[in-house]
């Protein structure tokens, strides 16, 4: 399945795992690829030559089996990058030379305005990237890190840049997990404050003589809780059953 | 270790894992947190009381087994939520209501602005965060993926909001894997063809009265390559050679 001239660049987006050895990294790799809308994996010489079908890696690829199923097995990098244009290295080891070392952000944003068909390249857990294989690519992608820390897992490395990769593309929506709460207006937050008013009064905690500055200090809570209207009837609720259960001490 | 009021952001930042049942998750994560400068490490009644020092969990720790020995378990969310201000819930199951579902890179470019000691809430594997919980948080991230699927695994959800919010509060610089080349001038590069020049018409293959366009094609294509002095002396070096290489069948 070579992508076409015509694929979107997210179909074109190639993941190129180097001489990988642990499965559980490979199927994770597929999974983080996935949920980012990315399906084009190609293994370069495996420890494994089944690591695709092995255990872990199904375990990890979770529902990313799919992409699994399509993924390819080749001798070499310049094999994986037939019908790629822009191949990306993840290199942490300092090299004599090679191609420029950029941030993922800054260079994805640029590289989303044009039509590469781009390759992200990732070397073994242990060795990375080999010279010979750094040389191939256009440029070097450093993900940010600690300096006295800075080695991220395979899987999670493809996971960050697949990530700021579909960010750079235009992104997915997020998609609301809870309800989107109707907002009380400003008049129902003061019908609120009015009643409570009444009812911190009536129960004598609020002096109307001196109310120093009790009510506004609630109205500006209120409004950076920016209440609901479920919410409005909530407190009105609970301010009638105050003045409810006040009544039998009350003085009328 | 309780943050004080004042850590920096960095510091104050804590990663709760409710229920984890994979020690493997648990150090995947620590090295998450590590790799972007966070420290401190939460865990809420997770599944086997001696995570933190399983096999899985240190393999999967690598180099961040320090914040494994510097980490806590609590009974409850809300003793984890101990000192924090802001806790961001990560949740993917919709609920009938909750706080506020947004994007983690808007999200926490606004949060990096302000002085809240802010906590990342993570559920467990299968089940995700209890609705309890949701509710002790005051905004519900969601990382933007696939609509059809959208299931991190956990150790990478923790990675990339870590990712997130380290480049929120300004990231850490990008460290050159190679190094800078020294650039060629626009005069190198004139004297470069110019070599070239005489060379292709010493061996036939530029007709000085017939050019076309080679040499600005040329031109243009080393511009395009933003040549390095180096690669100057290289480029003139094998001119030299073809131009030495041709003298026997030359005519004079």
């Amino acid at each position: 399945m070579q992508p076409s001239i015509l694929a979107t660049p997210a179909e074109s987006t190639r993941f190129v795992l180097l001489n990988t050895s642990h499965g559980g990294n490979v199927g994770a790799a597929a999974r983080a690829m996935k949920v980012m809308g990315f399906a084009d994996l190609v293994l370069v010489q495996p420890r494994f030559a089944d690591v695709l079908t092995q255990p872990d890696t199904l375990a990890m690829a979770s529902g990313a089996v799919d992409v699994l199923e399509g993924a390819r097995i080749v001798p070499s990098l310049a094999e994986a990058l037939d019908g790629i244009t822009w191949a990306c290295a993840t290199a942490m080891t300092p090299r004599d030379f090679g191609p420029p070392t950029v941030a993922p952000r800054d260079h994805l944003a640029q590289l989303a305005q044009g039509t590469q068909r781009v390759a992200f390249v990732f070397g073994a857990e242990r060795t990375g990237m080999a010279n010979a294989d750094v040389y191939r690519c256009h440029v070097c992608l450093s993900i940010p890190t600690h300096p006295d820390y800075g080695s991220l897992n395979l899987a999670q490395a493809v996971q960050v840049l697949a990530y700021e990769w579909r960010q750079a593309l235009g992104g997915f929506g997020v998609q609301p997990r809870t309800t989107d709460a109707r907002r009380a207006d400003a008049r129902a937050v003061e019908g609120l404050l009015a009643h409570w008013q009444q009812v911190l009064q009536d129960i004598g905690f609020l002096d109307p003589a001196a109310p120093k500055k009790l009510m506004p200090r609630l109205n500006q809570l209120l409004n950076r809780a920016e209440l609901s209207t479920e919410e409005v009837h909530i407190l009105r609720g609970m301010a009638r059953a105050v003045a409810d259960s006040a009544k039998p001490e009350g003085s009328d």
